[in-house]
């Protein structure tokens, strides 16, 4: 199983791994995007920003992806995670598997998101709040 | 939840409602994409012809994609099938649906493709062979 695990400060959506074909022999295509809400525990923001334990945060990353691919043979796993500031509306990850049939790939996108926040150092350090200068404004 | 079915004669990467933004409150997008293999039924093909029994085909995907909305709640779905000539490489379903967090969408997206062989009128006609003058000689 052929793996590309990538940390990223640019938009996930431009990688260009994501713009590849698949193998002709590949019948199925999974991909997740989890994107910036607007809301983030229950107040507006306009971006969240998001910091890695870098080294550490790929290895895991890429430990998981072949834990998972023994379970569930793919042909490609793509796992793109954004840090820093990540505006509401962009991808603060992208996870893409590629498989002759559907069922590896949707067990091993969704198997991988069971174990993100669980396993990989990478934390979200805050909202960023709609207005800046209200949010910093002395009560 | 806001539904769209189509079948198009058309490749459906281009279809202009993958292009658009999700919205501020979904924060799982989760795509299916089913690829016409190289290999079918163990001879090499260069295509998929589909066919469609194309007004029930589509009450069925809208009814499938409302049933198990209901048990998935989601924002959107998008479900577009492809018919006629399919190239190898090429998608012959694109399956998106997007959601306030993942599970609901996973659960849609392959809750449908359990679904669609059994339920709607769409059917594989033949695999174009790679070279149809050999294919078609006298033995």
């Amino acid at each position: 199983m052929d793996t590309l695990v990538a940390l990223s400060l640019q938009p996930l959506e431009n990688h260009p791994s994501l713009h590849e074909p698949a193998s002709e022999h590949s019948g199925a295509v999974v991909d997740f995007k989890g994107i910036v809400r607007r809301d983030e525990a229950g107040s507006p923001i306009e971006a969240l920003e998001y910091e890695a334990y870098q080294p550490m945060a790929e290895t895991m990353m890429q430990r998981i992806a072949t834990e998972l691919g023994a379970q569930h043979p793919c042909d490609h796993v793509l796992i793109l995670h954004r840090i820093g500031i990540v505006p509401v509306g962009e991808a603060a990850i992208i996870i893409r598997a590629t498989a002759k049939h559907r069922a590896e790939a949707f067990a091993l996108v969704s198997g991988f998101m069971d174990r993100l926040k669980q396993d990989v150092p990478i934390w979200k350090v805050r909202g960023v709040p709609i207005n800046p200068n209200l949010a910093s404004a002395p009560k």
